[in-house]
């Protein structure tokens, strides 16, 4: 299962199961001099930590963050940070009704066609869990970012048909609700949908938006590592994503290149765009502009009714799954795209620090 | 600009300007063994032509392929492929007017940024000119993949407004009509509004799809190298993408799970799905069922019409682009979307082939 | 710090520093259906413990590894396998009068040059405890290796000027003495000679051979990732190898080609080789013979003699080093060499299996 | 056959076999704004061009080099370099007697159980001819490194037996011989020597040395991609070298620490060493001091006495190799030498730009 190792120069490498001993990553390259605790990344985790909301599994977890190395009086050392936390709610439990049972809408049968062989207890590396050691290095790169000036807005602009309104976006009742939405009417909307699809056991897909402030001009590689492939490439990877956008996204493939374009604009010798179509990215490198995109999560595929399925004896047969689940996961997600977000931005800006060699000079010639 | 390298294990690297003397791709990682040869590249370059429709810019260029190393008496040997093609279409031309003036919606001013010099005789490497070394790679790929059962169907889907009706699909009148649209109705209806589009200067967007059939399960890296985050970045990545969706994508978020979810099914001992909703992608494995992206383009940056913008001085001036250019990308880049596919689902299938002991013992004790 | 990541295809990904809580390695892309266990792997730990002869030093840890993910009842899963180990001798200590002085033939001054901050407790990623995580990794490594028929014979081949001669060659001796040699008469001499130069704070260079049999012809991606490439690099970077050799290494340099090439022979339908001057290893690919290989160690930097240094202030100042250290080195790095050794061949063996379409269809289309 | 991908920001893919239409190489990661132009490059390129020395093959290549992109107006523009020369000896030639035959010492063997196919015109790409993209890349690393103050001396150290005395070393005298020798005593034996193997159709080993001067303290990047193991990787990747030395290499294993660790001293504010066994590089990281490395080369497999060998059909054949071939290939290779480790050194010296807070900062906040 080579693919757990993301990024070229900021490299993290996740590890663990939902059921297994504990879960962690391992950031390598990550540079010396960034100050970093557990407490601002227990923050980090927190936010998607479940049981934290009526629409949260009520599975409990501490999700306790613990650095191990790379860390040395309160600073990065240059050295390997390593991040774990232990799983503490590992049941004794009997799972003999979905060992063999594949799951719809779950990973249980690709993983057994790949790897022929399946740790049953429950999603393994495809759990929701997985996503929090990705959590976890990413409050490192949001910290190492913020010292550049770089900050982040994420939140939750969609549950089924429902849309946050620009006009009445209120950055402060982003955390004062459990839904992580911006617009508090269309938030009492979301909140009595899913009571009703909750109480259907039924679940719900929703979309998160991030908003990247501060983002220097000249950040991505094209062609291949362009900021919003690395980005599309990193949202995309989060379980449940099923689309992306960078700025508007799927609008600019119905618009018209007169309507699309963001004209550039020069005030006091720095130039800015009077539109962000773009969602701050041209040629896959970032123009100043806020960074925007967004991502489209589908419904939490574990629900209370009875499911047709079928077996690893190629049995078709009927699946009623059991346990704790989130009718909706784009909320505790919110922070997982801000995380990977912010992965892809620090990795793509360390790796473009040689982009000219005037910047070679400023580094080794002084 | 690292950046030009895509791949783990068939690894492709591209190089060239649009302006510059030629253009090209290495492949490293070919398996030897595959039967190859200019031809049967050349036709997948000439579905990229330009010149070919009257939606098409009439620069004339005859994108002729040639294979430089790595194929000999017509078959791969493991050694890289070198795959040129020549820019025929030099013309001397006076470039003063553009040389300085950042184009909106294009690469002029990040690309400065980042490097501080730029070829300002072309979009250079943000040309769509730069993915025609991509498709003769993906071609090499796509041949690979043919002799596993493994085939590719790549249409314009919609175009502005106007999206394909499922119900008037017509397989073959794709290669029938300059848009590469499958419905012949909406085909009519996209052709009259580009019409109305050239007419005024300006320019539009859509979006291309791309089925994917006979991959195998079990193909996809988790948790960062997933098909669906490779596809995303892949595609993300050619110029003009700013939205990509896997299976019915946007749509899942706003649906319940109840709907969502693909049951599974046995027959004869072969699992199938009722349903694709996923695109044949589970937990970022191949499940064995169509493989189903969708990319959307923005409308051509270069449009006929006066756009305000600013030069490298900061001034704010006027630009009004000449030269050719299409008043829509999508149909020159489906083969674009094509190439780039297959080179994802060709790599994560060559990385994963130890993903098992079982396998490796396949290969190597016999 | 990046490059704490080792391999493209077995990634094993290394952290924690010498004086940190814990260290440990992060393997992802171990095939599933591996049989380890943490007593197998402890028995590889315990060739590199300190304390367990009287050459090395006194420090007394447990080295106790432990599996925290990827082994599901006693088989690797395909997911990442993550190993640790505490560190239970972390003694407070002073270390005000090192802690800005730079220890002669350590990594102290470049540190401090490279990263601007050093966790002065000890040699952080520098010290030869960073290796412990590197010998974790390489023993699932090796499981896996001889799961193929792949086994590994490691040695201290010469102590200073002694070296071990071929005609003594005694295989079982090899783990009867602290030494590790496998030639009676020459450990006694180094052991004399061991004890002269530990009598006077002083320390010894050394090398260690390592031969590995059953690698299947057919191993290493040339050009730059052939399999002697690879080894060197891996050898190289283990703390204070100073020299890699391949086969007859430098003694090729003063030989001429009729008395070193070694001639194929055929025999019952199989390739072999009259003499291996090569070392198992043609083009940079392995050629079914025994992997040949030294490497050479420096001398202990850290003796009990008084040496002249600066400190972080660039003054002059002398340095009494206190505290453990082993007079030599090779005794417990030989399982240093033999885990890189492996990792090095697993890693391309696994890289290389789709070398061509026939290996390909094997895995694919069954 | 990945594996012709070198380095991870300056990334340099080479392709081409030794007998097809062309050779190159291709360099991402460029840092934009190196001066550049085909004559400097093709200056390196003469360095390791055959027929300009009585030992070396009359095969008359002109190994002109030829820029087809990445270079604007002389400077590079930050887009993949390509780097391309054809093949002009391409002589019909009648192959049938070696098509079959493996010859010893040769990758024959190991390239057909590999790809199971073999361009049997030549050696494909384990020729020397395929270190000659090696040496166009490398020259416009060399240009880069110059810029930054660091400087190349190659030369061939010893040949057979003979070695170069440092009493007698003459700088000067390295390019007035074409063994490349800097000591003219040793000079003229190695010529009597090689003319006395050359008579008997035999060929001699040699070791090539290669001190970089001005390389700043702080490059290399531990565990893994540590400065010397990248450099011993890079060297022992060149088709015939069989051992590497850093520093004082292999008599290091012999030594004592007393003898053997470098003082540290200070003066006027810097730093430096009294003497230099380590090599300059410390930890992996380069300390400031010149960086001393030693590659030893095997004699030339192809010798015009008749050998044993095998043939694909697994019978033992005697083979006499016709052609041209050069008695010994260090002189030769002494630039690919140099190439190699200049690619090593500014791979890492870019790879490294984010080590520490405080250069992300100079880059990006100006």
């Amino acid at each position: 299962m080579s693919g757990s190792v993301f990024g070229k120069c900021f490299t993290v490498t996740t590890w663990g199961e939902s059921h297994g001993k504990a879960l962690g990553a391992v950031i390598d390259g990550c540079p010396a001099g960034v100050k970093i605790d557990e407490e601002y990344i227990q923050s980090f985790m927190d936010r998607r930590k479940p049981g934290s909301s009526r629409y949260a599994t009520k599975r409990v977890e501490s999700d306790k963050i613990e650095i191990l190395s790379g860390v040395f009086e309160g600073v990065t050392t240059g050295a390997p940070v390593s991040l774990i936390l232990y799983n503490e709610s590992q049941r004794s439990h009997d799972y003999s009704d979905i060992a063999h049972v594949y799951r719809p809408g779950h990973a249980d049968y690709t993983y057994d066609v790949k790897y022929g062989i399946r740790d049953y207890r429950g999603g393994g590396r495809s759990s929701g869990r997985e996503t929090s050691a990705r959590v976890a290095a990413g409050a490192v790169a949001i910290k190492a970012l913020s010292e550049l000036g770089i900050s982040f807005l994420t939140y939750v602009s969609s549950v089924g048909d429902i849309s946050c309104d620009d006009n009445n976006f209120d950055k402060d009742f982003i955390n004062q609700n459990e839904l992580y939405m911006p617009d508090r009417a269309a938030y009492e909307k979301a909140r009595a949908y899913l009571d009703e699809v909750a109480s259907k056991g039924d679940s719900s897909g929703a979309a998160v938006k991030c908003i990247v402030k501060g983002v220097p001009a000249g950040i991505g590689d094209p062609c291949f590592d362009k900021l919003d492939a690395r980005i599309a490439g990193a949202l995309m990877s989060i379980g449940a994503v099923k689309a992306v956008e960078i700025g508007n996204g799927i609008e600019a493939s119905r618009s018209r290149g007169s309507l699309n374009n963001d004209g550039f604009c020069a005030e006091d010798g720095k130039v800015f765009k009077k539109t962000n179509n773009a969602g701050g990215i041209l040629g896959g490198i970032s123009d100043g502009s806020d960074i925007v995109i967004k991502a489209h999560f589908k419904p939490t595929p574990s629900i209370y009714s009875e499911q047709s399925t079928v077996n690893s004896d190629m049995e078709n047969v009927k699946i009623n799954i059991k346990g704790r689940h989130d009718p909706i996961i784009a909320p505790r997600a919110a922070v997982v795209v801000e995380a990977m977000t912010a992965l892809s931005i620090l990795d793509l800006l360390l790796c473009g620090m040689g982009s000219k060699m005037e910047n070679v000079l400023k580094v080794y010639n002084n």
